[in-house]
C-alpha cells in the first residue's frame, strides 16, 4: 500500500515522515498477494471455490453453497502506544476502548463485502507475562473486547494470549482480532458488482482517528507543548481525543440488510482516508457534494501537520468512518436508520459514468486513478 | 495454562525458569474464557448456535445448519528467534520453514474438532517496515507459507502486514496465522462425545520440537559451548535441529475420513507434552504401551534440562506430534495411512474405563487428573 505522494510544503508531517516507508513493505506484499491467489485452487479438493472478486478486497469470500463464507486478521496498529502513554498522565486503564478497536478493525472490514460477523477470535500477544499482571488493564481488554463482540452480535470464540518476550517490546502488547462472518442470504454479497452510475454515497460519521493514522498522531505530539494533554477543543486534551474508541459499523449493515436496503459496495474509510472511496476497481467518478463534520482532533492534527485538504482527506477519515454504495432511493431512509442506532450518517454525493476519481466538490480537491494500488497488477 | 510442577532436580530447567509465568497470564485467561462464553448467545439472533463442548478445546465451533464452522487464531511463539539466531550464524534464512510452523500451529489444532481447514489468514507484524526489507528472508516467509497452505489444501485468502515500531522489537517479527474450517458432513465432529473404553490411542511422530518449548531451548542454549552449532546427533547441529518445520497433520486427518475411519477425538500435542492426551474432560485411564523414537533434539534438550521422563513428557512431545483416539478395529488401518503420507504412526495404547490418568507403562510414569487444567471452572 502506497500512499499518494502530495507536494510536501515545508513543516508537512506526512506518513513517510512519521517512519512508515511503504516501499520496503510493497515488494513483499505483491509477491505475497500473488502466491496467495495462486492457493485458490485449493477449495476445489473440498468441493469449494472462491469468489475471486473478494482477492484485494477488505475480506476474503468463499462460496460454500448454501452460503458465502467471509474471513479476515486484522492487526490494531499502534494506537495502543497512546493507551500507554495516557495511562501513566492518568492513572487509569484505556484498554477497554482499546479492544473496541481493535475489534472495529476486523469487522469493520468483514462487513464491506456483505457479511453478517459471527465468531471473533483475540490474539493478544504481550512483551512477556509482566503485561498480564498489571489486573486494571487486562481486566479493561477482557470488559471491552465482550462489550464490543456483543455490539456487533459476535461470539467471542477464544484466542491467544502469548508472552512474546524478545519479540514483542517489554510493557507492550500487539493486539489483533481475526473475524469470520457468513454472507447469508448470497444476495447480499456486496463485492460491487452492481454498483453502479446514479448510487449514491452515504457516508457514516467517524469518532476520530479511529485506529489508522496513529504513527502520524504520535510523532505529532513532540511538536506540541502541552503534549498528549494540549486541548483540541475545550476541556478535550489530544491523548484523550485519539483514543475514541472506534465506531463499530455492523450494526448499520445488519439493520440495512433488514429493512431491504441493497447495499451495492461499502469501503471502511481507514489508512488511505478518504482514497478509500476509490477502491472498486471499475471506473467511476465518485462526486461528493456534502462533507461530514470534521471531529476536532483530526482538524487539529491536519492544522499541526500543515496538511492541506488534499493531504489530509486522502490519509485520515475526517469524520466519514464508513462509505455506502447503494441506490439512491433508499439513501434518505439508510441514513435515518443509522442515525436510530446512533451513527450520523449523509448522503454526501453519487456515483458517474466518467474517469475513475473522487472529487470532494465542497473543498475543491480531486484524486485521481492513481491515488490508490491495493491490487498486485499483472 | 499451567504447567505441572513436578520436583526440580538440581539443575533442572523448567518453564518457569525459561521466563514464562504462568501465575501472572491465568487469571486473565479464565476471566477472558468466561467473558467469552458470555457472548455465545450472540449467535442466537443470527440463527446459529454454537457448539458448546468446543469451549476449552482447541477450535471454537458454531453450527451453521448444513454443517458447522471451526475457527481459530494461533501464535507461532518464539521460534522464529532461533531462525534468526541461525540465520546470523549461517547466511540463510530459516523463514519458509517458519511459515510452515506458524500454519500448523493453526491448522494443526483446527483439525481436532474434526474439521477441514478452507482458509488461512497471515498475521505478520514486523518491527519495522526494514523487515520487509529483506528480500531473501521475504520471500523465503512467503514461499513457505504458500507451500504450507498447499500441502493443507487451504487457500491463503490475505492477511496483515503491519509495521509495529514501538510495539514488536526492531528486526523481529510477530508471526501467527488464522483459520477457517468446516466440518462436513457434521458426523465428523470429534468434540469427544463418542470417545469410550476401548478406543485405540494413535500418536503421528512429530518432526523434533515443533513450535513449543522453544523458551526452554533458547535458555538452554547458553548452555552449550558450541551454542546453536552444538551436535545433537552427527552433523546436525541444535540450532537446524531445533528448525525443522512443524510437521502438518491435515493431510492424516483427511486420508482417514476418505478412508472411513471414524476418529472420535484428537489432541494437538504442543506446549503441554503429553499431557495434552488428557485434554478431554471426562474421566478415563489413557494407558500407554509404546513410545514413539524421539527426536534427537528432544533427548539432547531432556539430558541437557536433566529432566526426568516425567518433566520431559509432560513439557514436549518427546516423538508424538498428535494424537487420534479411534475404534481399536481401525487403528492399524489409520497407521498404515499415515506412514503411506510420510508421517510414521504407531498404535501406542488404549482408552480404559477408570480415574483420570495418563500412565506411560514403557517409562514407567503417570500423570493425574491435576496435571492439565485448561478450562475455567465455576
Amino acid at each position: 500500500m502506497k500512499p499518494a505522494s502530495p507536494t510536501a510544503a515545508h513543516g508537512t508531517l506526512s506518513y513517510e515522515h512519521a517512519g512508515v516507508n511503504y516501499d520496503l513493505i510493497d515488494p513483499l506484499k505483491v509477491s505475497a498477494q500473488r502466491a496467495a491467489a495462486a492457493t485458490a485452487v485449493q477449495l476445489q479438493a473440498h468441493g469449494f471455490d472462491e469468489v475471486q472478486a473478494s482477492r484485494g478486497e477488505s475480506a476474503y469470500v468463499v462460496d460454500l453453497g448454501p452460503f458465502y463464507l467471509a474471513s479476515i486478521v486484522e492487526c490494531l496498529g499502534s494506537k495502543a502506544l497512546v493507551a500507554d502513554e495516557m495511562a501513566r498522565l492518568t492513572g487509569r486503564s484505556w484498554y477497554d476502548g482499546i479492544a473496541q478497536d481493535t475489534i472495529a478493525m476486523a469487522v469493520n472490514d468483514l462487513i464491506t463485502v456483505g457479511a453478517t460477523p459471527l465468531v471473533v477470535q483475540a490474539y493478544w500477544a504481550a512483551g512477556g507475562s509482566d503485561w498480564f499482571g498489571d489486573a486494571a488493564r487486562a481486566q479493561a481488554l477482557v470488559a471491552g473486547w465482550r462489550k464490543a463482540c456483543e455490539v456487533c452480535g459476535v461470539a467471542w470464540g477464544g484466542g491467544e494470549t502469548p508472552a512474546l518476550a524478545g519479540i514483542v517490546e517489554a510493557g507492550r502488547i500487539d493486539l489483533a482480532a481475526s473475524c469470520t462472518g457468513l454472507v447469508s442470504p448470497k444476495e447480499r454479497l456486496s463485492l460491487g458488482d452492481r454498483l453502479g452510475a446514479g448510487d449514491a454515497i452515504v457516508l457514516l460519521a467517524s469518532s476520530g482517528i479511529h485506529a489508522n493514522g496513529l504513527s502520524l498522531a504520535r510523532k505529532l505530539v513532540e511538536r506540541l507543548p502541552a503534549g498528549w494533554l494540549t486541548e483540541v477543543a475545550p476541556g478535550l486534551g489530544y491523548g484523550e481525543a485519539l483514543l475514541a474508541p472506534t465506531t463499530l459499523y455492523s450494526p448499520v449493515t445488519e439493520a440495512l440488510w433488514k429493512a431491504g436496503i441493497g447495499v451495492h459496495y461499502a469501503a471502511n474509510i481507514t489508512g488511505h482516508g478518504w482514497r478509500k472511496l476509490l477502491r472498486h476497481p471499475a471506473a467511476f467518478t465518485y462526486r461528493i457534494r456534502q462533507v461530514p463534520a470534521v471531529p476536532p482532533v483530526l482538524r487539529f492534527i491536519q492544522q499541526q501537520a500543515q496538511q492541506d485538504d488534499f493531504e489530509a482527506y486522502g490519509t485520515l477519515n475526517m469524520g466519514a468512518g464508513f462509505a455506502l454504495f447503494m441506490p439512491a432511493a433508499q439513501a434518505d431512509q439508510a441514513v435515518a436508520i443509522a442515525r436510530g442506532l446512533g451513527i450520523d450518517a449523509l448522503v454526501a454525493g453519487t456515483v458517474e459514468a466518467g474517469p475513475k476519481r473522487l472529487i470532494i466538490e465542497p473543498l475543491g480537491i480531486e484524486y485521481g486513478d492513481d491515488a490508490l494500488q491495493l491490487r498486485a497488477s499483472g
